[in-house]
């Protein structure tokens, strides 16, 4: 990772990390605790730096997009706790730690998740909005995140990934699950970005295609690690997916011709921001990121 | 019952039911299939009535807040379907008919839960809104929700309950327990209400006056059927609290002290109304419904 980008998400990161532990201080309550548990368990923070890198990119201020930053994170972050659930994908170690149902129980898990969920909400529509541009951009925000993260996005693609267990799958329907799993939250994340910089439409429209490639590419580079990581450094277990017989992007096209899909991706995402300056230099960064990444 | 309130009843019912219609049509997914499950499955439909006549009863129109009433059903809906689950309250009927994990699958409902409550703020985002104090009414309707709903309000409410299993409680506990597990979102029916049809200040406080009376009065009333009720017209068992050893009001204070307890909540929940005229009288008259409804 070059030195400019290492620079870039560990300032944006912790400006994300300073929001969150304003947003939800320390509590004694046990479901404080629970979401704090997770939420500040560190992890990449793509999302909210996607977000925050998307409103620099098309001339806005970051500070302008950290509420949707922020609420990005807490959906992301829930997602995790709920798909982790013995009901779901039954796992124990999450960003290098026990999962939040081993640490806490499962009703305080699910309910952790729901409490980020709806909190990720109040935080968009807290945001000072004094004039009617800013809060029907606040409002645009809600509409592309509920959209996104909801039963024609992250959940459809949460519920076909439980679907497919031990069904085969061809790549174009892997291609489509995993647009809807963490594609359609990915995709949010610059969009959000977006309106909070306001950005113009065609500009809108070219981040919406970078975000799409670097969305799947992300994935294809997650299938790879699973195969090929160090389990040390991605703070989980490695082989869990063949080890479940999971459609993934090796197991259907192998390993190599994955590494090549991938660079592709990363390609087209890189190419639909040519028109960009040397603002989005972070986005394009990001984007080589997301294909070299070890965790 | 009054024949006039159950004509009103009926009415608000079926047009909040040809609402949700509308906004969740039937679709052969699975993740649709399991939150129309519960969400069509009939139910009282209290929060989303109560919102309509609050409406009704500042002066506005029902029409004005049926996204808000529609909102608060499938947060109520949600809640219910997590609640129901194995490592919550493990319950198996609801409604009349078996739980959404029994029908479907525990992750299935976990997923159908998190959608129904993401759906709620997708469809207050989505609501036309041209002018802007619409805006800012429709902001200021999912600021009341989500914060009601969250983890300082419903999430909390919940979370209080399981830690209680087994823990006797005092009735001010109790109350405190019941605020925000039932309360917070029954005065968030009535206040998004309030808003959307545009109350003025006195008018949302009493509002909110009459709308915590109720809330508790409900729960007690809740206790109560739990003992005394009949398990057919209430579609789901009786005496499971007892069973449980739950923390309730007739446990605590007696079956008669209880009823008595109701009966003056209800009474200064009508008291709140004082100044509002003929309009409200539909307010009026679910507050005594509340207390002697059998189901």
């Amino acid at each position: 990772m070059k030195s400019d980008l290492k620079n870039y998400l560990a300032k944006k990161r912790e400006e994300i990390e300073t929001a969150l532990n304003k947003m939800l201080p320390e509590s004694p309550d046990r479901i404080v605790s629970a979401m704090r548990y997770s939420l500040m368990a560190g992890g990449k923070r793509l999302r909210p730096v996607l977000c925050l890198a998307a409103a620099e990119a098309v001339g806005g201020n970051a500070p302008d997009a950290m509420s949707a930053a922020c609420a990005l994170e807490m959906i992301h972050t829930y997602s995790l706790i709920h798909d982790d659930l013995p009901a779901m994908d039954d796992d124990e170690m999450r960003r290098g730690r026990p999962t939040c149902h081993k640490a806490f129980d499962e009703a305080t898990a699910i309910l952790a998740g729901d409490a980020l969920l709806t909190f990720a909400f109040e935080i968009l529509a807290d945001a000072e909005a004094a004039e009617k541009d800013e809060i029907t951009r606040q409002m645009e925000i809600i509409r592309i995140l509920s959209k996104a993260a909801g039963y024609r996005g992250m959940v459809e693609g949460q519920m076909r990934d439980m679907e497919s267990e031990n069904i085969r799958r061809n790549p174009a329907e892997l291609e489509k699950l995993h647009r809807l799993k963490t594609g359609a939250l990915i995709e949010a994340a610059v969009l959000t970005g977006a309106v909070s910089g306001r950005g113009t439409e065609s500009q809108t429209e070219c981040l919406r295609q970078y975000a799409r490639n670097i969305g799947l590419a992300f994935q294809v580079a997650d299938d790879i690690l699973n195969v090929e990581g160090d389990p040390e450094i991605m703070g989980k277990a490695a082989g869990t997916d063949a080890k479940r017989n999971k459609n993934t992007y090796p197991s259907l096209m192998g390993l190599e011709e994955s590494k090549t899909f991938a660079a592709a991706l990363i390609g087209k995402a890189v190419s639909a921001l040519a028109d960009f300056d040397e603002k989005a230099d972070p986005l394009r960064a990001i984007a080589v990121y997301i294909r070299e990444r070890r965790r």
